[in-house]
């Protein structure tokens, strides 16, 4: 664990069979973490409860994930919020693999800027993260507005969500890019597991794990 | 006035002559509304005052306007809105053109979406505007939140605040056109007189004038 | 009703049983107004009618939106035109979403600037709109010319129609944008549920309602 | 002659010396065409009288062009638009060329589509032109207007004019290009004397010369 | 025929139905052309020879056109090249349009810029046309190397053939509107009914029509 | 300090007599943290030191900044790595920052990957801290190499230096968001600023301060 | 074999049929090297054993390629690497290829950034080839890495692999193209074929061929 | 010489001092080769031949390139054409390195495709070289044509020269990127250098050096 973040399977573009294989071989290789694979298709999420008979499995048919094995204790904190329902997808597959390595994490959806108040309701309770991570597409605006209420590091992760100047999660991005709070950093589109990853390694630096 | 809106002299890549006499034309041929000239070179702004004697002249150095002539009778009411400091001369250019109009003005700066608090605090003065202008440069958040926020029509200006991803209003210009809040329209980045335009339309239909 | 614009359910990404559950569930917390659901697949077109027994269901198959329940009094007036039939999707969403909320309209299709003759032969029904919505896609040219020729707020809508250069709705977008016409302002590419909106809160702030 | 185009001088990017040279030397490889250069700095259209003494030089300082020597007989017509004034000096690059290359051509300045009925005034002029050069900025819309309403072959010439979305030119040429009005052909942003190029071949293929 | 362009159905996006019954409109409404519509999708072009009873019916399976009706007397001669074939039925779409207005056509297939002796053996043949369309995907490159070899009026249509860099078309249409060959106009991506109009519209004006 | 960064004068498009005001009142407000300012002028930075008598000033001027007041205690540890010395202003004006707010930091100047080895020799010194900060402009692979060598959480701040592809910083930052070491987290380009706010976070989270 | 590269079959977007007898066409017109289709359909690798019976057919279903025909004796040395598993497919193109015209290959797959010292241990074997060819695509980092490493002259093919920001290869292509490390090229993105032709010209050069 | 490529000085965004001494540096440390600076401002082109007393110092104002120490001895064969002779101080950088690390090379100025003739005279020159090197702005057309024509293996070097959409370079490398000619492979706009780096690295495969 050079780099403190376990190897994981992306399926996409590979075949159910490859997948599986591949989470076989993490499983042998890596026995004292969870094998993750993420953006999984149908047929894998169908078929990985059976192929790993007598080990825990957990499927998220929402994040498109699955996991192989019981995580660590859990440790940490990690506040991960949604603008829209759309934008879930991708705050599951966060939360999936934090979840794999024993980060706690909280889930806040659909809390957009659209609708203000309701984000002012929940704020206690993001305030006090070890990180925070702020899943948007379509104007990626919620992010620049939590950095500017809360003390934790916050990871922006724009989406695809959207249409036209939406451009498949660029104007999210790259709103998040020129926010105007300071100490927001971004990841890919549809980045999930990316942020997870960099909030893993901020919370491993305090927690160890 | 086939379409409400006065003609109006735009300075940017003429001579301060030529300008100077497109102000005087306009004064001659349309008496009852001010002349007005956008985008004035500093040479303009010093020599209007002296350029029609006997007659009213306004000169805005942060909006860089000239008006020449008193404005009709105030009526209406519309809110601008800045996020931050650096988007005031698009903002003033708004509040002259209006302003110059007969369009009764509001104007807020400095309440962009990194210190919410302070938006929250003006908004009963916002709510009963007959048009509510936002300008925002960088993440082009602010128009989003206050869209969500108010029943009056909002019209969004992105500006050309920012570096890097921010690309010139490009970033906060798509931001505005994929906004969550529906019923946000915007203009072209900078166009603080596109959006007075709009607003004094509106007005226009509902007080006359 | 905060904003003055009533939620609404976008249909796109969500499953037939989702939609037609949130249709139901805007019914009964807002039984003044009629729940109204936009980009509808053909499942939800054809399913619509009977899920709302008892209901006065409305379907446009062309516009692709479900509307359930009786409008409030119609009032106010707004003017939506397309530049070509190709167009008239977008612009059906438009009306739809003003007549679920009571906004008496007039459309006029395929007035585009090829056969400029025709638009000028309908021009006196438009000058009088409380607001006049063009949606255009390719050049993107007819806003900027209505724009020119009447004295109601436009708003533009562009629409993915066209191909190469046409960008997917962006050069009617940027055409629109950078409009010669001041007071064009505009919504994203294929929006029209957006133009509605700001025409609503328009018509609103006249008209009450 | 290969092409039916005589060669002309860059003079962008070339000290005045070289361009006076080039010239020159043009001059007298060529002495039945005259000698043309474009986007000339101030300092060639000064120096340009006096450099060929003798002989008769034209000095367009709004075109930045310099013709040196005399052009043939006048033939054919060619009609040029403008739809602001800003546009002129593209315009008057368009009409030096052909001049230069004795093609007889009409100019009319600033009938753009915001005031649409400036432009259908003059249409009857435009009508019988051998070619029609429709030179627009910002929006680019009037190329569109135009070829909609003449039987003459139309090339449009997008300018740099605008800004914002206007993008040096991108909106106007992608707006052209996506015309609804068939047979618009599109030369590249600020470039007259390509339009004058090919408005040329049509002349001389028509008229010979 | 205010334009000199008998209009045309633009197929696609439309239903069967729809494209059938517009052609037999033209047909009603201008018997003196053939009724023309680009872009058909295959049961169209199965359907159309039936479709009109006693009339002669032209379908191009590679155009992707139909043209019900006799062809005026031809008249004109318009060369069209492709740089490879794939780029051809870009090119049949264009002889298509122009031999239902009678204008003469040659077409010279796959003689791009890869292997340049292929295309000066043809030269000759090009010349005196009255105008060159040249069709282009990837590079673009083949309509510079003409224009700069003929005097006739040259027209560059770039086609979406090519992957990666050659963005759809963008490429080779950048590159055609940034030629250093003077007098080559461009039309949009796979537009070969635009570049075929303005020929039309050429060799109308020369040999009536 | 709600959001645990302390307020900062952003100094680009201010007068000199505006940002020295703004430190000015920053230090009434908030005499507990020294007072900064980024992206100051020439004229600042000479005009700093005597603007504040009988108080520490530091002025940088590699980073263009300036800093009045005393550094709380150091705590904590950033590594800043630059792939080259080009890059070297932007890690500066992140050293800057950190030190202002009183965290510790090294500096590793022109590491990039075209001379691996040199990153190499370094590495053990970077395993260790609390957060890495890798700036790069160009190809902006140096990240990406660090990421999946260190287990700290790392943050790649893109930079306007080179030409061509490499846009402004725009080629730095897709590679970077497109990064294949999971866990890097990007700000905006030359935004060092933005950089040492995220890792400042992380540090209070760890250190308080 | 003008070039010294032998003319190849492009199979995308056409049908089996066609791809089939050109290569048979191939194999007439040039018996001293085997015949190659790239990008061939599934219909086409499976088709092609029986379709030229008593020849050498070699079917690569992962390049997606056919070879028909025995190549020249071996000759040269190219090495060629990926960064990940998942721009094999290229790779192997490359590798076809240059088999077919006799080049001898090394293939070394998965050395990407995100493990780099898998990368330094295979540094000897990659050092003395006639050139090195790196595919990557996403962040694009490893031709910059290994062109920083090696003497021998590098070709980087840029691949779609990856999403958002890596915009289908262009990531990766333009942080090749800026490149800090001197003398690298660049392909088109997914073009293992286009340096495979550059490296057998190199070697063709070197050793004949 | 770990990749064979001495180290060069890019003076850009450097003290004239700083490049000055960094050549010094270079002389010293590598006294085989010939130390180099390529963008060099004027400043550093009139100080260089004093600052070496006792030292051959060649500078080329054209290429801004300063060269102190004398070349190895002539090897190999690179020829050099621009397709303008706007192009030529990129070729001559290009020309400037190679002849400093002892590679002999040709320059062909002013071959574009606008006048193919001059080219095909010169095709013979070009024919054996190691390597040929093809600069080209506008189109870019240039490179393709010569890939078509000779043996050796080509690199394009799109240049920024030409407007609109030529955008600063990037329409002729994404014309060269998709160039139908196998084999070329690009460098980053304007990179003489790089260019000359790898036909460097070619020849001294070929002829060791
Ligand atoms: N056609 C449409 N285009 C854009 N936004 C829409 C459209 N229809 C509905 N919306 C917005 O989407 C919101 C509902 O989103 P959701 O909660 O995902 O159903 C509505 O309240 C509207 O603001
Ligand atoms: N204003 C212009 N815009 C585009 N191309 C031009 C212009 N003026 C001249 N040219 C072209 O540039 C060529 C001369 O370029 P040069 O050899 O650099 O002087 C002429 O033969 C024309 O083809
Ligand atoms: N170098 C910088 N880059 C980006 N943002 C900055 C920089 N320096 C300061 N800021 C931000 O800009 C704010 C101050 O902006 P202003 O009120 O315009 O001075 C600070 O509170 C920071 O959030
Ligand atoms: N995979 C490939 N990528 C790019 N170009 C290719 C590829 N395979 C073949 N080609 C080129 O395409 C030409 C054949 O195109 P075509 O005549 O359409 O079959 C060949 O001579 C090659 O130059
Ligand atoms: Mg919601
Ligand atoms: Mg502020
Ligand atoms: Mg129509
Ligand atoms: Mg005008
Ligand atoms: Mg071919
Ligand atoms: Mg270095
Ligand atoms: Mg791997
Ligand atoms: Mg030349």
């Amino acid at each position: 664990r050079r780099t403190g973040v376990p190897e994981v399977v992306f399926a996409e573009g590979k075949t159910p069979e490859q997948t599986l294989r591949l989470l076989a071989e993490l499983r042998d290789r890596a026995p004292e973490t969870p094998a993750l694979a993420t953006r999984c298709p149908q047929e894998v999420l169908a078929a990985a409860p059976d192929a790993f008979p007598g080990q825990p499995v957990l499927v998220d048919p929402v994040a498109r994930t699955v996991t192989v094995g019981d995580p660590p204790a859990e440790h940490g904190s990690v506040s991960v919020l949604t603008a829209g329902t759309s934008d879930l997808p991708v705050a599951r597959e966060c939360v999936a693999a934090l979840s794999a390595w024993g980060v706690r994490t909280r889930l806040l959806d659909d809390v957009g800027v659209a609708g203000l108040p309701r984000l002012l309701e929940h704020l206690a309770d993001i305030r006090d993260a070890d990180c925070v991570i702020v899943v948007a597409g379509m104007d990626g605006a919620l992010p620049s507005v939590v950095t500017g209420l809360v003390p934790a590091p916050v990871v922006g992760v724009p989406t695809s969500v959207g249409y036209g100047f939406a451009d498949g999660g660029r104007a999210a991005a790259a709103s998040m890019l020129s926010s105007c709070a300071p100490g927001l950093t971004v990841v890919n589109i549809d980045n999930g597991f990316g942020a997870a990853a960099h909030a893993a390694k901020i919370v491993r630096r305090m927690h160890g794990g």
